[in-house]
């Protein structure tokens, strides 16, 4: 008998990879920044046929932010423990279910990142249960290709990364590394970058913008050295974020500076993107082969007149022609889940 | 009667300005956004004669940050009650002989911050007691002139601002703002972007730099990927600030990364020195009028072969050949004593 940390008792019999019936179960975890999202998602029966459609999705549950680097790891390990829970729980299935978890959480940078959260499952899960962590760029790319890791994904939310596999396996990333380390084209770099603006033109360092009067008004302060004290009481990356859709609407009005710093974030998103396939040589010897790029977050997905994802699509296409823009239509969590199968499946395999 | 809020007894008679004696005594305080400076400084007997040489200072203290937007209001409170008394204590002095208090703490950016704050002093000394609140730089320009509220001040350490006066008290300031809203001169500025060029280096965005090496081994990491790990653990900006060093090393070395982040911070704090000088006119109407220019802040005070501090004077020159470079002798503090004399001098011929 194993006796799990929080005091459930799990049945020894579980210790056996009980045989594969229906009610065979996958789960995938989608760890963002804000919030982690499980999907519980039944077993297909075989991979003869693709991906099945409609995808069978039995349950989804959400939770807070499981980034042990944000929320420290007893708070990581708590919130991912109830999220699986939960999902377990809606879907009518129980731990001695699952198969296989993927478990797609932002806060994984290094190898040993992987090996540290890998060890926290583990001690959730018998033995027998196929446990994978990834970046969680990795769902997002593989909720594009419908768990194919193949390509190159690009997230530009309150973040932004750029993350791509090859068909054979071998992976590189770009950015992701927040704003201390300078990620320019998130939604957190263009909004920090308006704000500044805002502060340069009010003390004389920098031309008039539309955007003092529009950010002032949006965040309902009379006066830009307002702003200092506005950064300092909350600085957290999302709601600085938030205010990208004013500098969207400003440079939609014509005004220069805000169209600059959404001119600049697109460069900086487009040349994640193009060090990911330069690196990988996911555009084959002519530089013209087929990958497909994945792109997600709340910035790219703008629909708006000024349109950053189109954009930042346009000047990869220039030097990568083949690239085979996706906008995903399931949710990073699906993308775990597909992935948690595929791993299932090669793993079987051998 | 008056009761302190800590519960101390200040006598009634304070309430009644004493008679003028040699043991009268003003306080200067230079509140940073690592600590606190407070100095006791004998009252000068009249104005006659400039300032005294040497200065008398009887007593200094020192105690944490005051900033009361990062620690709060209750902490900086206690740290400012503390440093004060602990002064006095050194001086032999108590609160009965102060005649007049100079606050400048960082943190001051806005007509109610000051309100607040000195409505804490007004609750902590008896009426008669003159009491003024500045932002630190307004101390640290002090501290070049020997009290006279005359010329721009550049700070550049952790942070950086801009800071000056009209000798018939108008005054400006640009930068000081903090890292979000873009003070890309002061010493964060200059090492978070090494830090970017570093992580751009790693995965393929940027050039290939010196930096490298350098920041691993300084602190102690293996590779480029830990130091996303690294800010996450502390992001606090006076440890990253600490790269300055190593940026200046490399840049001295030839590197073209860590050069070309100098050269930028150089433009950078000498915009900001030439948006308060031409805001405030203070080269008079033919633009050769003199000014005192302050120089302050580990940033600007490297004695090495690439000297940030003369290069950012060379630059300031080339548009105002009247600004008198300024390096200070005596601390801040000092110069928030000087500065309450001067308050109190005038306040009493009124």
């Amino acid at each position: 008998m194993r006796r799990h940390r929080n005091g459930e008792v799990l049945d020894s019999e579980n210790d056996n990879p009980p045989s594969g019936d229906g009610s065979d179960v996958i789960l995938g975890l989608d760890g963002g920044t804000t919030s982690t999202v499980c999907v519980c998602m039944a077993m297909p029966p075989s991979s003869r046929g693709g991906v099945p459609d409609p995808l069978p999705v039995l349950a989804r549950a959400v939770s807070g932010c499981s980034n042990h680097n944000s929320v420290g790891e007893s708070a990581a390990r708590e919130t991912l423990e109830q999220v699986m829970a939960e999902a377990l729980l809606k879907s009518g299935s129980n731990r001695s279910s699952v198969r296989a978890v993927c478990l797609a959480v932002s806060g994984v940078n290094h190898p040993t990142d992987q090996q540290r959260i890998l060890a926290w499952l583990k001690e959730m899960f018998p033995s027998h249960v196929k446990l994978f962590v990834q970046n969680d760029a990795v769902a997002a790319l593989a909720s594009g290709t419908l768990g194919k890791l193949h390509g190159c994904v690009l997230i530009a939310g309150t973040g932004t990364i750029a993350y791509g596999f090859t068909e054979d396996g071998r992976e590189a990333r770009a950015a992701g590394a927040g704003p201390v380390l300078g990620d320019w084209g998130s939604g957190y770099g263009i909004a920090a970058q308006a704000l500044t603006a805002v502060v340069r033109a009010y003390d004389g360092r920098g031309p008039q913008t539309m955007l003092t009067q529009s950010i002032l008004q949006s965040l309902h302060l009379f006066s830009a050295d307002e702003l200092i004290g506005w950064t300092y009481a909350d600085p957290s990356w999302a709601r600085i974020a938030a205010l990208v859709s004013v500098v969207v609407s400003c440079a939609e009005a014509g005004d220069q500076v805000a169209n600059k710093i959404l001119q600049d974030s697109v460069q900086e998103l487009a040349v994640s993107v193009k060090a990911v396939v330069q690196r990988l040589n996911l555009s084959g010897e002519d530089g013209k082969g087929c990958f497909p790029l994945v792109m997600v977050g709340g910035v790219l997905e703008a629909n708006k007149r000024w349109d950053i994802g189109k954009e930042v699509v346009n000047f990869v296409l220039k030097d990568y022609p083949g690239a085979h823009p996706i906008r995903p239509k399931v949710e990073p969590a699906v993308g775990a889940a597909l992935l948690a199968w595929n791993f299932y499946l090669r793993e079987s395999e051998k």
